[in-house]
């Protein structure tokens, strides 16, 4: 049965325009699916530097150990992704299928190992034929196509209903460059099928410690301010390459000033990736902002939304179509950070449903309903301690979600 | 419609005798529920001690401000339990209600007002008349029986499917004493309409003080070591009253060594509480046991076993009857606690699935399949680094579960 697509998912994948030194191949190498390609890889010209940010699991998969070795050399000039299989718990044969891998893709780029990046998504613990990629690689040679941007978002997309892309440009002083993205992600995590992935290229030229720090802001912004489920993947990876071909005077220091636009769009282009995958949600029918104001810190503010986010009650309540702002009160009381029942304030839609510790005289429930029953609900929290502010995205929990993760594996 | 009885429901209450200095009455009050009683009050000799915990909620009920606030003082004369409504975020109107009612009870009990504790389990933040309850108390006088803990149990109940008891005896000394406890509780929180309220009565004769360690601890091994959603209460409180009408010599000091047989016996009714609750768990079709060993420390393994039994991942794989063991490796690596992935070995019904960092060699899933299908399903994770161990009991994630929390509240 083909995946129904999200009721929430945006219109067509975006048109985005080639990135020059960067082309893209797909294929299907036969780990998991029939019928569909499987394995993704993205040639990159010399003198490409890269970030990454990756998983904070304990348990994280090989993929994840062999991007995290190599990401200080700052370097890429090949990106190779599976779906289907996350090359996860499975011990030395893991490591083995690994460098069998980023030794055929070198040989492939003409570059060294160390410069070839994985990444891996599907089920946990199952092995894989150690040349399983490998084997697929020489006959790649002359499938790589400058604009492949959708088959490669296809081709890493496990119970992603739709694939995922964004594209943006920027200014550096007189030059214009572009930002291109894609993601796949379905569950926050669902291990079994899912994990959160995200790939972006941009012709600017940017040194790697740089890019490092604009990646590293722009994930606090985005991809760790969603929540489908609250659970955590042994394989998030997001990478970002710049080739410099747009010709830009080189950006060495992240304080420089011309950088201004490029972190803008480049926060844009990893918010808009983020919001699409809790757009893919599993089973999800409705989009929660969560806003939280007047928080201690920004941190508390994070912590606080994220456990209203990560509720399992106010999650159904949602799913209900139900303003139940009594979970969002426990959610705020069980979040740690500094609360004061009486200044707290609660609003749904932009309505104020509660303030002063109890429900707002007279409330009246009508608008706040007709909000709740719409496919985009916001949230506000304020709770009138201090300065500190988040906005986390989310989605309801519902029987689609029961469904998709309580069926068996095969 | 009547609520189904949980399918993991233990047989009758069990029969519990009378303990000298207590007497329980019940009624209704018309707070929320129509025929059926609504209300608990619990009597209590003078000279009875009294020990309590409650959540930590930062948005807690008035109800609980009362007892944190009276429970220093030690002693115990009244309790009064409603549910159907739980007082929480119900501002000055909330604190009103909760004079009114200590006043009455005072009245009622010829004690003073600091020596009666209240609990309330219900809706958040819906006000409710201030003599609700204070009305209701004088005609009740002559209700007082001292076998009425059926009756006390089921008034107490909201979303829960079947009324709570447990008892066990102890000696102390050359004394046999008496504990009986009831409780309430089906989400872990479901703040619409349940919470977690346990009480428990003894006739030892036991100093305030010595209660509240004993208590401390005792939760620490029973309700804190349960979850259904990870949700925590705006109301949850436990309370341990002593009468001291067995006659065994007072116990005023926590090491005393007469003190062994009676902490293992409270510890004993604190869990069959804790473990009710959870066999009463929204939705829950299956119980889970997950016991960690070998991590850092006794915490570490709690937080770990915490992380996998509030995993909705790993919840629907249990729904699903799959002994998906790749979810558990993911919850152990987002626990954040120390671990190896090449020294973790994860087992269930007894079978060793996982070790060295992958599936073990050769592994047969059908012993594991068919313990999946059961309804007690047990999960070992050893982590190979430590001493620490814990055990969690959880139940699975249903379409129940979202069900009961997504439906609209009136």
């Amino acid at each position: 049965m083909a995946p129904k697509i999200s009721p929430l998912a945006p219109g067509d994948f975006p048109w985005m325009p080639a990135i020059p030194g960067v082309r893209l191949a797909t294929t299907n190498c036969g780990i998991r699916y029939k019928g569909r390609d499987d394995l993704m890889v993205a040639l990159l010209d010399p003198g490409t530097t890269v970030a990454g940010v990756v998983t904070r699991s304990l348990t994280a998969s090989a993929p994840v150990h062999w991007c995290k070795k190599h990401l200080p050399g700052g370097s890429a000039r090949a990106i190779v992704v599976n779906s289907g299989n996350s090359n996860a718990f499975t011990g030395k044969a893991g490591e083995a299928f690994v460098q069998a891998t980023v030794e055929a893709a070198a040989k492939l780029a003409g570059c060294e190992a160390g410069e070839v990046f994985v990444a891996s998504t599907g089920v946990i613990g199952q092995p894989i034929p150690t040349d399983a990629i490998a084997s697929n690689l020489p006959g790649l040679s002359n499938a790589f196509d400058a604009d492949g941007w959708f088959p490669a978002a296809k081709a890493i997309m496990t119970t992603d209903t739709f694939a995922k892309g964004s594209t943006r440009t920027a200014r550096i002083g007189d030059t214009t460059v572009t930002i291109n993205g894609f993601a796949k992600g379905s569950g926050m995590i669902a291990p079994d099928m899912a994990t959160m992935l995200g790939f972006v290229f941009t012709d600017a030229a940017i040194a790697a410690p740089v890019l490092q720090k604009l990646l590293s802001d722009a994930s606090e912004k985005s991809f760790n301010r969603i929540t489908v489920d609250g659970d955590t993947s042994t394989s998030d990876t997001v990478l970002v390459c710049a080739t410099g071909k747009a010709g830009n005077k080189p950006i060495t220091k992240a304080g420089d000033k011309h950088l201004a636009d490029f972190r803008t769009a480049l926060e844009e282009v990893l918010i808009d990736l983020a919001r699409q995958i809790v757009q893919d949600g599993e089973g999800a029918t409705k989009f929660v902002t969560i806003r939280v104001e007047g928080a201690a810190s920004d941190k508390a503010a994070k912590r606080i939304a994220l456990t209203i986010a990560n509720s399992p009650l106010v999650k159904t309540a949602v799913a209900g179509e139900d303003a139940n702002w009594g979970r969002i009160v426990m959610a705020v009381g069980k979040a740690g950070e500094k609360a004061d029942r009486d200044k707290l304030r609660i609003s749904a839609g932009g309505v104020l449903i509660a303030a002063d510790g109890m429900e707002v005289p007279g409330y009246d429930e009508t608008p706040v309903v007709a909000h709740m029953k719409g496919q985009y609900i916001d949230f506000l929290v304020e709770l009138g301690i201090g300065e500190g502010a988040a906005t986390v995205w989310t989605c309801d929990l519902t029987h689609g979600y029961i469904d998709i993760n309580g069926s068996y594996r095969s």
